[in-house]
């Protein structure tokens, strides 16, 4: 069979990364795809030292890339939301298949873009966009295909995850660690993105979809970063059983779905809760097959180019017979249902609340009244001693599970005693259960 | 589109299962498939109450299935050699797809399976094969199909998993644990299959064959079962920082493959380390992704329903187009080579002994030099004290990496040493590294 011809759109990490696996495996992968794959055209606005590029046409205008004739796949690694999505579009309207790792456009833009490929008849493929080089989309669309899922967790992303391993096993600060990864290259000059859980959240919107059939609707996901979690946060939820993990979470409940990334108590004993550092991984409970989990590297050129090269191959398998693909979002297009995304302030969790009181008879009978004139029942309440010469307690407690709005109610209530010093810290608990 | 028409041959656990799952989720599968699936007759010996046959065409002999014009998809989970080869073979013949959850089959007969269903260009699937419910076939046949894939280490059997779990926590001799997991029903009346190796061995060739790009060689496998380890043994490598699993183990050498399944301290910061009970999980370690694993339920009705049906929509996608289908080793038949399986006695390894010694001088001396001759390097020894009233001590020892054959060498040396009694016990050892 004559080869397949792919167009690498953006020659940064994750670019110069596909480049590389691609002439070093080119072998290797034709072994497995029964054909050749070639490297037709680079666009890019400049070389990368990363790259020999002596064999390869480059041009600096992508978009040349994406009417190139000669050109059957087009790989989007530029990043970003207009230039790429514009990139993408031209693509499709000129008959390319398209593979990308952007996680912010497909979570944005990607009905979009799947109603444009499905008019013209071509492939938009996106594994890299969730969890780097884990399989995760493949595992969800086609490996779990048989199961009415239940629930995703997953820590999706390194950075986060990071952070709250050093700060957890060092019992260092936010900032001071945030420095660290900074210096590493792990995190952006700005990293709103990673910590706010912005990054995360696409990547959630992504396997929400293609878990429950629903449209893509990343404006629907509530959002929580890590910057306000202290080491003693980390130390106490450890002294309970638990570990405290950036986690997004998609699940099905009667009244709708939960889609929410934030700070998170889980049990230590859960398998996902062991893993540190910038590993990522996805844990999907399903009804049939019961509890998986995904683990690899979420991030770096090599990881991010294994999936971008699966795509490739996928692509490069089907292009005779598109008819064969499996559907973008996992589910057909007229299959995709409109069960309505939850407000937070529906979702129900248990909590771990820190806060400081004065050590006053009649204090903690005030916050624990609060409590129960909302239903909120307390698993359990630490109270420290008064620091010498300090006047306010620190006070931890466990809840049960509560809707998100009365919690709220009950913050505010507390925060309102006078014997309560500042704001309450709450942090969810989930037992990663259905 | 016309409906997709299985046919399922085998009603025990696995069998009943796809029944019931392929019923109950038949609405979502077809939301993802795009098109139904129905279940066109059933062949089994007899009727299972788990099963609502009531709408089924049910046949007591599996064969007319197999031949069943109005059959697309054959599934074979009758289990077994003899009658499984047969049935499989007429599928093909008959022109049918088939998927199996059978893995001494595919493990044993795959190559003559796989060259009859080219040549009738029909599909034969078995993700259920390996590892129940985790699609970990799926996973390396695509999802790291950009990787030149240096290693795979699998947990793949919860019975021996469950087993060396509660000897570790609980402190508890072999013999106790496997008669609980027995009454359980994890394990077999007869458990030389899962306790010895030899289901794990099964599925370690065929994760090998799709990794490597080399052919079903299950009689070159090596296997050696857990009935030796004692929980002084766990204890030990514990206070060391190991944990002893199971292991399947397949390594990419410069002299060829590694292939075999053996009881294996493994560092306990690894994440497949804190794997446990029945669960499974399979480690990759490739080239451009790095490490990877996959892990969920092993075994069970559903979990592997799971997987079987996973397969089915995959078939029943591609029905059409068969041109489109990954190939069954992951490896185009021409692409596939012959680098060598290597015997155990060429494997490297580092090992822990565990021997019984005189407390006399120079006994310690004889042991070491008999190490020292064969150039075995000794990382770690620990003596305990000899036991009041009793002659022997309990001696330990970590190796560095060291051949098989020579360490055979040194054991046979040690043996016939007059102060030591018994025999040495000898696990491998591997920081799962390429």
């Amino acid at each position: 069979m004559k080869p397949v011809k792919v167009g690498i759109c953006g020659l940064g990490t994750v670019g110069s990364g596909t480049f590389n696996v691609l002439q070093r495996n080119g072998e290797e992968i034709a072994r497995r795809l029964g054909r050749e794959l070639v490297i037709e055209q680079v666009g890019a606005r400049r070389d990368n030292p990363a790259c020999n590029l002596s064999d390869t046409s480059i041009t600096r205008d992508i978009f040349e890339v994406a009417k190139n004739p000669a050109v059957d796949i087009v790989v989007e690694l530029i990043g970003g939301y207009d230039t790429a999505k514009e990139l993408v579009l031209t693509a499709i309207q000129h008959g390319k298949h398209v593979v990308t790792a952007n996680k912010a456009l497909i979570a944005e833009h990607g009905n979009e873009i799947f109603a444009a490929a499905a008019e013209k008849g071509v492939i938009v493929a996106y594994e890299a966009a969730v969890a780097g080089g884990i399989p995760v989309i493949k595992a969800i669309r086609e490996g779990l295909a048989a199961n009415r899922i239940n629930t995703i967790a997953g820590i999706i992303n390194g950075t986060g995850n990071f952070i709250l391993t050093a700060m957890a096993k060092e019992k260092r600060e936010f900032a001071d660690v945030l420095a660290e990864a900074q210096a590493l290259g792990y995190a952006e000059a700005d990293p709103t993105f990673d910590v706010e859980g912005i990054d995360a959240a696409h990547k959630l919107t992504i396997l929400a979809s293609i878990a429950f059939g629903v449209p893509l609707q990343f404006k629907s996901a509530y959002t929580e970063g890590i910057s306000q979690i202290t080491p003693e946060d980390l130390a106490h939820a450890k002294e309970l059983g638990y570990q405290i993990k950036h986690l997004g979470i998609a699940r099905r409940k009667p009244g709708g779905i939960e889609l929410r990334v934030h700070p998170t108590l889980i049990p230590d004993t859960k398998l996902i809760a062991k893993v540190d550092g910038v590993m990522n991984a996805v844990m999907v409970d399903a009804d049939a097959v019961g509890p998986t989990m995904y683990y690899g590297p979420g991030a770096g050129a090599e990881p991010t180019a294994s999936a971008v090269i699966a795509d490739i191959v996928d692509v490069a398998r089907s292009i005779d017979s598109v008819s064969s693909v499996v559907a973008p979002l996992a589910f057909h297009s007229e299959a995709i249902d409109d069960t309505k995304i939850l407000d937070i302030e529906e979702v129900e969790s248990a909590y771990y609340l820190r806060m400081q009181a004065a050590d006053h008879p009649g204090v903690m009978a005030n916050i624990t009244r609060i409590l129960s004139d909302l239903n909120i029942n307390i698993e359990a309440i630490n109270q420290k001693e008064v620091p010498e010469g300090e006047q306010f307690a620190d006070i931890f407690m466990l809840t049960r599970e509560v809707r998100e709005k009365d919690m709220k109610a009950a913050i505010e209530a507390i925060q309102a005693l006078a014997d309560v010093s500042g704001s309450v810290v709450t942090i969810r608990m989930d037992h990663l259960g259905h």
